[in-house]
């Protein structure tokens, strides 16, 4: 089988660097473009000296991007573009045939309301937003794999999405009073020369922002009132930590069952884990941690998984869920290729395993 | 003035570490006594290479711990003993006429049953609880001053407490559904040979533990229940991450009052506001942050502050506090010393600023 | 082609999990076997929650070692054990016909001799050490090839070989005054729950150890003096820095022509780079810097590559050589796989890229 | 006595904060003004909230730096400036009647060619040269008591001539053939928004840069020179790595005595000592490590001390000396300020114990 050609806007990011490292080793695909206003005529190796040995690396020039070129290169273009800009590449490669995936905002909220609401514009492309599936394989497997146009989860969203989804479908949690608290390596912030990322400002440091209204909430509850079937708000919190990837979320949440004494815990903590077992059992990419252990980044970094584990609190009656994922991978360029392979027929776990 | 004479008990661990820094530049104490079974006979200079310069260091050698000889040696001695063997040192030192300030959790929880639910054995010394005062200056200044067993308080509830209790008292917050998240550095854990608590095992890490029924919760709900003057149960969960030292508690509650509309939550935000300076506007260890700021780790880290910041969610009707402080100085050995200061007539700040 | 079965003695440190990864992604081999006293009967994946995705970790279970049985399953073992303790199990595996390829340092030092002054006790297995070959494949390439039992280099000894030896070969360099100044992080001390690698003890820290006569001083010097031809005595002094992985060395050697203007500094410099692309260049594992590029070891963490440059100082007449690698992977694991590949006759990147 | 009135210009830096904490604790001075162009018209308190607590940085507004006025409110002047900007202040307020304290290179090398060589420009104020003491105290005690111009030493500077000035001093190492290899913190590198000092990119990463020829070797030969009473030129690398702050340096020399074995090389080893102990035994900021102790950052960090080890080595007839500091304190604010303290007549370790 001939090997796709795929592109990449917006390369020089955190993002699209770990889409560059997943394309280079993916088996089924020719990464035949890259692009970077700012690099643009040097080499992949020249900026991310880490792919240096690698012949394709070395070979690669970035260019400027353009989206009529892009189109004829490529069959599959990633664009690791900030929110806005996204979409106005979007529509031209669309238009001219290539498959889009979307690792910003631009496809993922449904409502163009919505979108102005969080991201404080006019949504930059209304008319596309019916045809864009949320890039959640675990979700949205079948719509995946009939879309030209992925809207690719946020790296938040996909930590809180994966754990409470399938609670809120079985019908296992209630719809109010439901807390996320997420812990954020430093990559979260984007490759940018701001004061408040230097390692100075940021080692021996833990600090929260962004709160009470962060943009991701816009997709978390639409993707959550989904799930339940009627409209979900919750209160999220984002912290920033020093690592470079990583996010932890801790999910707050009350059962629709009361559990006020051990025995009722115990019981309602099973059908928890049937739950997830049922949900996520066959996932290559969900890890359902039983027994004694908890979630832990080091133990997801790197890697296209996301791990959750619960516990059930008879004391104040409610279920707290755990989650860990890379935000760069899982929670951004892993979960994008795991789309493309979706909707180009290779295997889901091809270049990511 | 002549200088008190102090003590301390199992000074090798990090929060004796720092005792001994503290105490070392305190100006009105002498340090005639540290104690370690591990390094008896070696000085403070060998054992903590930091402090060599210091010719109290130099001079100060680690003895075996016995109380009947510190009794003599010093006025003040503190215990920075495992619980349930602090009490072992508490009893025959009061006994003596020694002042006793306590860094473990033997004389936090007044009710010995819930010290036996909590810690898994029989309290050692009951009949010493009616005397101890739970050692927070902010909280019970005056009680601190009449004590001679003070029971300081551990780090996380300090970073929960002075957030909550003003808020309690005024009747601003209700009782139910309060949730404490805590982020704290590996120092928390001790100085410990475990696996655990490798560098690489910590370092880009996150990770909860130790959820859903901490100990430190015994302590703090005691706290918060005096001060609604009704029975408190909260949701804590401890996250370990990788820094050396602080603490960054992100707190959910809800409002006595509705602030359903942005209006009523300014409004509301503003009497939070008031109810801080009040409580807090005089204190010296008690940053209230206003405007944008948030609290962050690295703004108190080796001082014997505390920040705190709060907003106002109309989308939820949450009221999240936010706090900061270092686990090992406000969490620890600084609030120990401010204790000392209040129960010896020094200045509050003497040696803490 | 069937796969090749390989198993690992000693699968619990971190060069053993290492290899673990690289052995269950390698294309060619099925892991069959992995060894420990401290956690037999525990499935790899419960050990390593990281590898919990991976059908093959949920089936393989640590046994304890002994070397019969490995002999019957394994075609290939590694050993990841302490110095002394590897030869007890190279002696009856190599007996029974297996391939060793041994992460000790049992068999690097040809002389056993320069063994006992350096590690302190007699050598196990002396008359096995005319047939172990030094296993660095840009070094020993056809030998490796040839060899049944491999003595894979140290992290150290790795770093410093690969930039001096091309330079000694070719006389660029004299033999005297050559010093080693290198930086490694903590998994470089192994996982051991020791007082000194506590995250609070290397956190925020740096220092040198070991110096001035470390161990892997007798595999460096044995090495160099080959490539020289002469006895090549240096000096070496190794640091812990808190990073995770990560060796960087910066070595100071002295050219053999004088170098002491910009002209012939320019020169020399040029003849080094001639020097290092005939040694490397088609090297896959090798990447010498060119233009202003310095090595950094985040270039290099969590790949089997070695990357290296070089300055010439006409005001000191000196050339200074600089490299960074991955201490787990060029500097242990993965070039224990790399020779794998050789004597396997698989393709050598063959899962390493 | 009433306290000295002082001023710092260029506030906002790393090493202006580090000033800013030190001034604010220091017995005997009034912070009177803080300059930031930046920052104008703000508090202390604002722009670094971890004085907040401290009613003189709330009280306390960043100025425009003017020198005239500068002069007029304060005795002394610490200019934590670029070198080449210092300058221009430096002229007016010494003209004025100020004393000044630069921590910037402008006036540290007396040869104003040597500064064109190594800072690319001409030197901004040739004439004030003669006057300026090279700040440090203890190798200028006396000078800097009598002067009003202080050029304070770098932070590489210091963690090399304080170990080998007394060596050079006693004749007991030779001029050639010196090496210094250092490692920094990131603060080394400013408060600057560049993407080399992200978070990402320093974290879990090490890496040299500016050799072969950085800045601060003018000042080191010039007063290794001094010290040797002959030209000494010496290589130096530099390396930044992931902490905060801190300084280690590792030194290799060659003494001018044979020690090719073990008894003589004992024998030096005791004539370094002594040398060490008669050069700083009585010194408030030098400790000299002996026994098994090797520097460490982690023990100097946030102090005034510089410490110190050194090891013969009979293999290679070497002496290889050790020193950590902090390089915002020994190695900048803090040596800046024990200088003040000499020039004003205060004790010598005021403010910095």
């Amino acid at each position: 089988m001939s090997k796709k050609r795929v592109a990449i806007v917006g390369a020089s990011g955190y993002s699209g660097e770990e889409l560059v490292r997943l394309l280079l080793g993916h088996p089924q695909v020719d990464l035949v473009a890259v692009t970077s206003r700012q690099y643009a005529g040097q080499s992949l190796a020249a900026i991310f000296p880490r792919f240096g040995h690698l012949p394709a690396a070395r070979a690669l020039k970035f260019t400027e991007p353009r989206a009529d070129e892009l189109a004829r290169q490529a069959e599959v273009v990633f664009l690791a573009l900030p929110h806005g800009v996204a979409a106005e590449y979007a529509v031209p490669l669309l238009a001219q045939g290539a498959v889009v995936i979307d690792l910003s905002a631009d496809f993922r909220v449904s409502d163009p309301a919505v979108y102005k609401d969080f991201y404080a514009h006019d949504h930059p492309a209304p008319t596309l937003l019916p045809q864009a599936v949320y890039g959640s394989p675990e979700l949205y497997r079948e719509k995946i794999r009939q879309s030209r146009l992925i809207a690719s989860p946020g790296c938040y969203p996909t930590s809180i999405l994966l754990p409470l989804v399938p609670l809120l479908r079985a019908g296992l949690i209630g719809t109010g009073n439901i807390i996320a608290d997420s812990l954020s390596g430093v990559s979260g912030a984007g490759r940018k020369a701001e004061l408040d990322y230097l390692f100075v400002e940021c080692n021996e440091s833990v600090r929260p922002y962004g709160l009470p209204k962060h943009r991701h909430l816009s997709e978390i509850e639409q993707e959550l009132s989904v799930a339940a079937g009627s409209r979900v708000v919750i209160q999220f919190t984002p912290h920033l930590i020093p690592v470079n990837r990583g996010i932890l979320t801790t999910l707050y949440t009350h059962p629709t069952t009361a559990i006020g004494d051990a025995a009722a815990a115990s019981e309602f903590s099973a059908r928890v884990g049937a739950c997830y077992r049922a949900a996520y059992g066959q996932e290559p990419f969900v890890r359902v941690l039983e027994g004694k252990a908890l979630p832990d980044t080091k133990n997801v970094v790197g890697t296209n998984v996301l791990e959750l584990a619960w516990r059930v609190d008879p004391r104040t009656g409610r279920l707290i869920v755990l989650s860990a994922e890379d935000n760069l991978v899982k929670g951004a360029s892993g979960q994008a290729v795991q789309s493309m392979n979706l909707l180009c027929g290779f295997p889901e776990t091809a270049g990511l395993i």
